[in-house]
């Protein structure tokens, strides 16, 4: 296993090439796709990086490894641990199975039972907690406090945004025929964004990394426009991986590198998600729709260019759809 | 475009490298997919050819164009016609729009009004009958007659199984460091039944091709059994592309080739599809997982070998599933 040091700031170039060769033990490289149909529908060249194959069915899995790695041998030795009732909690879950150390999980007592199931098939011992941020917080530092193990960030963690920038870096460098003109990703914490942004930096001749956001949950539009970290007045959307707030990292990376953030109504993010499950017949999550819903809304913004978009995750309940 | 011999006898080894050849421009080399998820819940390794992919969304769409390109262009200049519901009617709309000629569906005119929108789509004119072997039968000839179109049959047709067959080519050639030990269709009217038997033959080292079918239109594994074609007293099952009966080209050679046909509970269909949506993130129809239903069911026969197994489509209504 190969160790990385701590991110004190945001992660360099080399920091980038680093964090991937070392996640490696962790990650599928997972395929790219393209529709014919969706294209035609967009009108423009959609290029979709499938993370919804990643392991654990999520992106996350890269950030979660990325951070873990950081911690020496032992620091990491009595255990991961973290506050997430989704892909995240999975992602840590199994980068201690993975490391062989115990993996502690703080989850609202009501989190769905097929996500409680997930953390626990991959050996997690999960503790319970009343769903506000506040209790979240304290049954964690509890967590914390009575086993020694080291808490990692869902995304504000210098270490999660590295590995979450491993995605973009692989679209990239798996198009080596194609002039990307923009990459897209949503927000939520902005981990996965604000790695984009600097992977899209580094490794890109000339693509732009935007976000795209639900409308109802549009801090990250605001907190662009305002220069400081706004906050959401409410989390309901269908896009349940992206109801957090930014935190200050990923904010400040975010600010400087990523010149758009659009939004999406929860009608054309429905819409979007349907498309994607019938035209490429593979199953992603609401949250993943939310970029190609913004291709579709604006189309002016995408016509004729090369877009790459990550697609997430593909963790949704197959009995529970928004359609 | 590459023309193709008429077939009067099953397709030989050389037949079927002209045929994959010949349908290049029609098709997609679809990719395979794994899962080791899936391996653990079968005890066995699985290798998913993931025909959901393919154009059209099925892998009729082989079949179709090998069929169509056997009629000399003079032949098919004034249509290809088919009577169908299902994929094969979309395969057939979209090999006459690529080789520039009409399309005739014959349609029951209560065909969900998906599967009518997606072959008007590709340029099909569609005529509607009522849903009866024998009207469908006869709405059909009166197209023929009134248009010279050229018919295509589902699936009892050699050009139609030489077609079929290049799934399991394409499954064994991107498989080389593999021994399948077996590869599974579903067996529905036999065409891709029958084609994979002749591509294990022709192409595997060793591989032996079986058919998996709902216990509800258990036709082939009776037919096999009895040695001559059973009919089906049912067509209800969830698999909606297995209701049909082989017919006499495909049963022979079936018969000949083909060891053993398993067959499955809806239950165990709907579930095994759902094992493949949860933990693979594709969408796939449910007669495609009959045979993965029954590599769960007869696990012993199946232990510890190199399983491949042909997913059929992915054309499935996302707001009526069957869980």
């Amino acid at each position: 296993m190969i160790n990385l040091n701590p991110l004190t700031q945001p992660p360099n170039q080399a920091d980038l090439l680093l964090t991937h060769e070392a996640i490696q033990p962790f990650i599928h490289r997972t395929p790219l796709m393209t529709s014919a149909n969706l294209d035609e529908m967009a009108g423009c060249k959609l290029i979709f990086k499938c993370e919804n194959f990643q392991k654990i069915g999520a992106f996350k899995m890269r950030g979660a490894a990325s951070a873990a790695l950081r911690f020496t041998e032992g620091e990491r030795a009595k255990g991961l641990a973290t506050h997430s009732s989704g892909n995240h909690a999975q992602a840590v879950a199994m980068a201690a199975q993975t490391l062989g150390v115990p993996a502690y999980i703080v989850m609202p007592h009501d989190a769905p039972k097929v996500k409680i199931a997930a953390v626990k098939g991959y050996g997690a011992e999960i503790s319970y907690c009343v769903n506000t941020p506040k209790d979240r917080q304290e049954a964690l530092d509890e967590v914390v406090l009575k086993t020694g193990a080291v808490f990692i960030h869902p995304y504000n963690d210098y270490g999660v945004i590295a590995g979450q920038a491993t995605a973009a870096m692989e679209l990239i460098e798996d198009t080596p025929g194609i002039v990307l003109d923009l990459i897209l990703a949503p927000v939520g914490g902005g981990g996965l964004m604000a790695g984009t942004a600097l992977a899209a930096r580094y490794f890109s001749v000339q693509a732009e990394a935007w976000g795209a956001e639900p409308s109802n949950v549009d801090d990250a539009a605001r907190s662009l426009v305002q220069g400081t970290v706004q906050s959401n007045v409410t989390n309901e959307t269908v896009a349940d991986g992206l109801r957090t707030n930014l935190g200050d990292k990923t904010f400040a990376i975010i600010h400087k590198r990523v010149p758009k953030i659009l939004v999406v109504s929860e009608e054309e993010i429905v819409t979007a998600m349907r498309h994607i499950w019938e035209r490429m017949k593979i199953i992603i999550e609401p949250s993943c729709a939310v970029p190609f819903a913004a291709v579709l809304r604006y189309p002016e913004l995408f016509a004729g260019k090369n877009v790459g978009i990550i697609l997430t995750g593909g963790n949704v309940d197959v009995v529970s759809l928004p359609f």
